[in-house]
């Protein structure tokens, strides 16, 4: 059975993945980035970004396997750029240069029609406005047998939480304080009923927590 | 100096210190005593409600020094009891038996008057109607130079937040969903600015936050 995950979600300690105020400076929002911290010093950052060194470890350890078995990617619409309201042109072709780390077919959740983007080393992004099941039915094909994974940002992976579509969700709680930004568990009153925890581990300063959709008999 | 202070404070994975639906059957609303398993196995707490046994390590660590150079306690009225509105009688004497585990005066937060209560051990109600800014002023003197505790709930540990008045909360978060309920962070805007978390321990299946007022150059 295929699956839908998310991992490597990191969110501040009062419950927030981005902070207010995104913009071409600041894609976590104004003093967001600080929450991926944990992530940005270990050695499959670095790796991933070609740079050497990092570190190694448990923060590592889950940053090493965040690809493993994914076949296709999801992704908001503001994760994807601060791009808003329709497609002006063609020119925002995401945060991460012409050869983004997806390496799959990605498709980005929007009310707004834009065309499919190729970019190098094997990522299309595809702009899906006929919401999120479709977003899933599309990826889980691309996925040829595969895992999807769904990046972010809240207001995506929200969506897919209250529909119960998610099969994993591996959240990493941070030691910092954002105070406002956009919340994971916002309007998500099905948690309880359909998920559980079935692991913690900490790091030093942050703690993975990872959550799985409770079976049904 | 001294200072009021949070210790052990307990928060469900998605951001609830309690759950919806208090009553005298559930004083953390319906379901909500889950986030304090880590609490009741504990040797100290073992001891409080007089029994033997119980885990030590970590969380009993934490749970042992939570009543440590304390001289006195604020309340919220709805940590107090699950009775609402006027005050029909003197009924309701909290939900600890005749000897609380406070042993020193005890403000408790409300809109609504009513007579102090001396209770066994040491304990006294005194019910505070004139704000939050009164009740930690009486505890500060009542305290005689030791730390005052604010034991919750959410709605009033917020206010103190906001206020910036709280010196060092310590939160756990347990591996618990509740879905909704009351959020401690919550219109907590300030938290960035005026807080930094200090320390994070681990413990299994919980993780012990501790956050301090920052320092002022
Ligand atoms: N903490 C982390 O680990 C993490 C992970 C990923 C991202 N982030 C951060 O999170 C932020 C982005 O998250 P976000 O919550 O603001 O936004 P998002 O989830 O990335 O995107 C939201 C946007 O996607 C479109 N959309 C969402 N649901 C839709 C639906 N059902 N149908 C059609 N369109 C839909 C809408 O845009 P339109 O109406 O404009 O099309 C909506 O405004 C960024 O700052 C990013 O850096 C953090
Ligand atoms: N997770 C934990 O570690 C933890 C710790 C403590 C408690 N709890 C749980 O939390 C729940 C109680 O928390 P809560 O947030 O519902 O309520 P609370 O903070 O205990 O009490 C709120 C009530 O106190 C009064 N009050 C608050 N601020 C006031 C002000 N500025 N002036 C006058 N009165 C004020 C109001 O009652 P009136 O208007 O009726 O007077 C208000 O409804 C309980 O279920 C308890 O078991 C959990």
């Amino acid at each position: 059975m295929q699956k839908l995950v998310v991992r490597c979600f990191a969110l501040s300690l009062d419950g927030f993945s981005s902070a207010p105020g995104q913009s071409l400076e600041n894609p976590f929002g104004k003093g967001g980035l600080v929450i991926m911290d944990w992530a940005r010093q270990t050695r499959s950052f670095h790796k991933m970004i070609g740079q050497e060194g990092g570190s190694t470890g448990i923060d590592d350890d889950f940053m090493a396997k965040a690809m493993d078995n994914i076949g296709a990617n999801i992704l908001g619409r503001n994760m994807f750029g601060p791009v808003r309201g329709p497609w002006a042109d063609d020119d925002w072709k995401g945060w991460w240069g012409p050869n983004p780390p997806y390496h799959t077919q990605v498709f980005v959740v929007t009310h707004h029609a834009r065309s499919a983007l190729a970019m190098e080393g094997g990522t299309t992004f595809h702009f899906v406005n006929d919401g999120i099941e479709s977003a899933l039915q599309q990826a889980f094909v691309a996925a040829q047998g595969k895992d999807v994974r769904l990046g972010g940002g809240a207001t995506l992976v929200r969506q897919y939480l209250q529909a119960g579509l998610i099969d994993e969700l591996h959240i990493v709680i941070t030691d910092k304080l954002l105070g406002s930004g956009e919340r994971l568990f916002e309007g998500t009153d099905n948690l309880a009923r359909d998920y559980e925890c079935v692991e913690t581990v900490a790091s030093g300063t942050v703690t993975h927590v990872r959550l799985a959709k409770k079976k049904r008999d």
